[in-house]
């Protein structure tokens, strides 16, 4: 097979090499707390990202070829697309790919056909995975650019639409369990309103919800075992979205019986679109217990828009490393779901991007365990809230304690010595310390 | 008693008088959907606002003289303020307060004396009420303003200062009881981290949890039978706050199993501060059945901290209290958490904002009416959901289909036709001609 | 010539009519301040988002059908467009029209047959334009959406391309003039960075300022007599824009001489996305004497992209109209750079907008006239600043006063007096009882 | 005399220290870039921050005690500010110091009185600053804080108030003098508006570029030779200021003549407040030639307040000295406008605030100039814009181009070619292997 990639200039010599660029962090087999880099990091490529978007914006049109030789909206394209992706991933050394039912072939007008050209593509794929090391993270169903998606899948006000999505969704879970998935993801780009004057949003969180369990039993049923995902998004494309963030998703999850199934997807860039720090949303979902699985890029804060660029800033991902260390890792994987740059528009680009996310991941898993074996930031934190190890915090701990007996031993106290001091910025100092020591 | 406020040009004198300025709007008597409009409208003066904050900020002192004509950090100056509020309170008309503990009286520094002091100013604050109809809207202990307090109360990560906490909660538990107040307002003003390289936040969350358990037990022991309330905001003064917004704040009441004895308080500002509209953090309380009690105040949309306006803009008012219509009311009332600009510094201003206030949401409470009235709005919303009142849309809400169900209607079906048009424009266009027709 | 717009039910029948919505405030013969209302309210179609636009957004493909009955791509589409456009005005009401080069016709790869269509096109509407009271207010050329102008037009990396754009200008200021155009528009959609580490803002400042002069020079010398008017964006599509608000646009005309022929096209959404509000940015610009022509829309605050949406706030058209009739009005007109909402998809739905928008402007209009005629902001605005009429405050206003002279008042007077109240609260109760009164 | 801190463990050791925490990575007399690291990086302490400021914050009470053993509010608290000030300057090895008028004494309320104080403190100041190698940055005057600013100090309505302004800047001055201050500034905190309803902008800004005349007039009068600076921040705590940012200040000292006599002082969190990064700001003030100083400190992009952290992020003091060392060095220095974190209130902590900074901006200087070094980013730069080097670009260059002959041009060409590649994830890619290789 004819390689599409001609990189020589960029392509993988581990690290060290004198290329003008490859990776020089990123060493699959380095042990890294006892196991290889590579299972610290699942990494997946973005089949909508990396073969199918070619940098439009809401200004302007495509400026990359992602034709791959084929010609554009035929099956043809749809295959060439597999040969990329998987001659993509095999360079990279990516091992899971991601995907929507649309990414993969050109939508029929007609759902039979859709799926049809579906088993088709599904067979291409699955034949090709034999022998390689490629696997599939997740697949997902597009309920958001149909134009019979505009007021949502889940949340439509159609009926007929409603089914429609459940059809779609039907087919992706098919899809997915026969590529092998580890997860299913919902993400609801259209699940929200434009405008509180015609939404009723208690009827649509309860479709939603309705929804989401179908998808539980039908997937159970064809003996899909893997974790659905939630992947929260506060806005955009939509005015506001349902999921939000990661505490609005776990809240829904457990109000509507959906939480031993679902975890979470958490994606830098929404996390940050939300208001909160990546690290604070992968905080939220692990002391749940829904930590599930990653959507590796990174945003603008002083945008207001989901960016989706490659991962870079290494504070980002070390700390990203250090939560999912801490957590004891997740079920699901790294999915770069990232894009160049619209400027970024070459071949080179593509592999350049992924090079950036992926050393700048096995940065951060380096400097997190170095955090985490240098102890003392973890250290810090122990002694941190000692006071509720014994007596009265001990108390409190244990459930034992009543306002009246706090009370009379505030008391008794008199005035209570000032919290020891936060030490933010001694811990600031440290991790740079850690990261550029 | 001598008058503090002379404010003869602005005084009230009804709808259409000719003062300077006074109500032009609120008029408490005036029939509004079948009750008076002051029954629709149970405003609150807040202490901490009106009678405290003198217009310090950051970067400079007090502007306003809050003296009220005592020595400020006395007994007499805390009685001076109870008739200072009382009289401003029966000149506009408004029937409730709201406090935190430290807002009636210097503290000491022993929280026994604390609490003497706290004794005597309810017993004249009591008195005082007899008579007059003057109620108290909800009580609340300031546990964030202390440096005691600088990592938090229930999330500090001190017992000592967690004991302390739970003794001002019981005492302003009791001050509660003891003023008649309908509510007790928990706002975690210190509840939250500024780094989480320093935070565990699950440990924290649960003190926080058990902390407002001990606070139920404790006030249904001694007679409360109001609503407990948490109030949601998301950053300041912390980097960020657990009860982020309604959303949060309701997963979390759930998970702990809180949600029967708490409402939500939702204040305007802080909503927007969370990256929501007031109307969206209202109707998600309001269809979770935790719409409890309201801070009426106004954000700037173009600042990043809560400037705590009195409301003014009258979309905002509208559309809040049409969801309290809508939601058949709520058991609080209407704070205003609010305080003039900083350059408003006379006596005059003190009534400005809350003439300013009062009328803004008169004429909310007036267009709110008007819109349900007139029907058009809720006929459209109506209707636009009505594919689910029969056929498929009928079993999905009945729980009865599948997602095989759904897919064989699906491709029975064929390309689905578009949804209606969600007809913003128009809407936004009835809205106007209501507000201003 | 058939009609494309069957809109009885909401055809104009002026202000009370019984249409189920149809204007309700615009009536444009009503004199106001002394002249016709539509005099006040030059509005202008924008050829783009009416014409071209159809619902597609980054997640999402078209949902409105804008072929009216042609097939898109041909000339036969150009005009079509064309007929559908003056339709529309016509039966709005509307005078004015924008356009870009490319809105006009599909772009061919050679730019002689571009402009030989752009001839006929220009044709074809100077012919409609004849006995039609329909005039083009300001052309510009689209110098963003096509991939050779990925890194901007005036401050591409690409001599070559600032050659293709002067070009683009150079023909799209020729058709400006054949069809009388008022204005013509610079929006430097691409002209800015999306990294400074490839990125020299000098060299690409200067060369954008280059640009301009030369677009000078050629107007004024084919007898363009109109106002050039540069419209500050700060982002989106770009990380970042050189045109970023009113005030560095003013600096940057005055730096490089541009200041006598340039004027501001400020845009409502894009003021707001540069953290001012559209009252500020008119406000920068009309006391800089380049308050030039305005792009009536509005954003959304809570949201972080250009929405475009029709203008519905009163309170915002109201400030608008307020600082045009203080600036002794605009050269321009009120062009409506907006967009229906995606799901608002119907041929219904474009009329909608412009009723929501017009008679939102028409409000505006009316209330800024009464907050005129009021007097009382204007009076306490003009009182405020009456230190400074004579005395020491004249002095300084003329000029005479040193460091030494107003120490040596200072010194003299003591501790100062508090300036007066800035009275925020009443001057906005004022501003709502002319709202609403 | 007495050591007021004893900071045996946090000591400085230098590099490689064996202490838990000390520099790690500022080394004064270390050559980079043919001269010593101190010489890069003239640091200086803010007497606000560092001596006066306790921990204060909207919501709170003062954490820290500042009085360093005497009376508050005394002419020897006044004097132990200056030993503790000191004293932390020579062991954390920092020459300079910026101050506010009443940051070093307590105000009176007779300015004659105040003027007294000043001369009493700098008496010993500069009695202080004999053998020592202690020097003053720049001085400014408090314009702010005081409630007769409550309207602002240039822009205040009240002329009295302008004086007293005026009065306080020639004290200023002369103290700035007196010291051998290298610059004097100019924050307009005040300088903006609270609402647009009560001001006449042009009034104010014409007012406030009076003053600056003034100041430069006398400053130049009593041998002043350094710069004047305009501090940009674009809100807080007003609503608006009017120096907005850079671009925006720039404009302002071209439009009023005063750019020959100020340059600027950028604070990273003030660009960012204003929606810009902390680079562009740096890079739009050099290439007006107005890069004057810096204030050294960090914000956090998901608040929306002048969080005045001492900075940590490596990526933005990178970037900082990047700009610093490309624009030849600046003539201020490096300023620490930060303060600890509230709950951070020890002694050690004001030492562990400074260490991570400057340790920051040891790092920030050395990767700078490892960039710089390296040579990719600088020559990708170069090459990028090469197409302007020679035939028609270098005619657009030297000002011979019209958009006839441009135009003539590009017709010729055809369809021109798509600009090269921008690269950006590959420059990302780079700047991490120098961050971190």
């Amino acid at each position: 097979m004819t390689e599409l990639f001609n990189i020589e200039k960029i392509k993988y010599e581990g690290p060290g090499s004198n290329n003008d660029l490859a990776f020089k962090f990123y060493n699959p087999d380095q042990i890294v707390l006892g196991k290889p880099m590579k299972e610290h990091l699942p990494f997946a490529m973005a089949w909508w990202h990396n073969l199918c978007n070619a940098g439009k914006d809401i200004f302007g049109d495509e400026t990359a070829d992602k034709s791959f030789g084929a010609e554009k909206s035929t099956m043809d394209h749809a295959k060439a697309k597999v040969d990329a992706g998987f001659e993509m991933m095999e360079k990279l050394g990516i091992e899971y790919f991601c995907f929507h039912d649309v990414d993969l072939i050109p939508e029929a007008d007609d759902i039979k056909e859709t799926n049809r050209r579906l088993d088709e593509i599904s067979d291409y794929m699955a034949e090709k995975m034999k022998g390689r090391n490629i696997k599939c993270l997740w697949g997902t169903a597009n309920l958001f650019s149909n134009p019979r998606f505009m007021n949502g899948a889940g949340s439509s006000n159609s009926a007929d639409i409603y089914c429609f999505a459940a059809a779609q969704i039907k087919k992706a879970l098919d899809l997915t369990v026969k590529l092998g998935g580890k997860g299913y993801v919902f993400w609801g780009g259209r699940e929200g309103y434009e405008t509180l004057l015609n939404t009723d949003v208690k009827f649509e969180v309860e479709n939603i919800a309705n929804l989401m369990k179908m998808a539980v039993e039908y997937g159970r049923k064809i003996g899909f075992t893997g974790d659905f995902y939630i992947e929260p998004k506060p806005k955009e494309p939509m005015k506001h979205q349902y999921d939000f963030d990661a505490a609005t998703a776990v809240g829904f999850l457990r109000q509507y019986g959906l939480d031993k199934d679902f975890k979470l997807n958490i994606e830098a860039n929404h996390a940050t679109l939300a208001g909160h720090t990546f690290q604070h949303d992968l905080r939220i979902a692990a002391i749940n217990g829904m930590l599930g699985s990653i959507d590796a890029n990174q945003g603008d804060n002083l945008l207001g828009w989901d960016t989706d660029q490659f991962p870079s800033n290494v504070y980002e991902t070390t700390l990203c490393m250090y939560e999912v260390l801490k957590a004891g890792g997740i079920t699901g994987g790294l999915n770069f779901d990232a894009k160049d740059r619209r400027p970024s528009y070459t071949d080179e680009d593509m592999f350049y991007g992924f090079i950036l996310g992926m050393d700048a991941f096995a940065l951060g898993l380096l400097k997190a365990a170095k955090i985490i074996e240098d102890g003392r930031i973890d250290g810090f934190l122990k002694d941190r809230y000692s006071s509720f190890e014994s007596g009265i915090g001990a108390e409190i701990r244990a459930g034992k304690a009543t306002l009246e007996s706090l009370s009379a031993y505030a008391e008794e106290m008199g005035a209570p010595a000032l919290p020891e001091s936060g030490r933010q910025e001694k811990l600031e100092a440290i991790m740079n310390t850690v990261m550029f020591g």
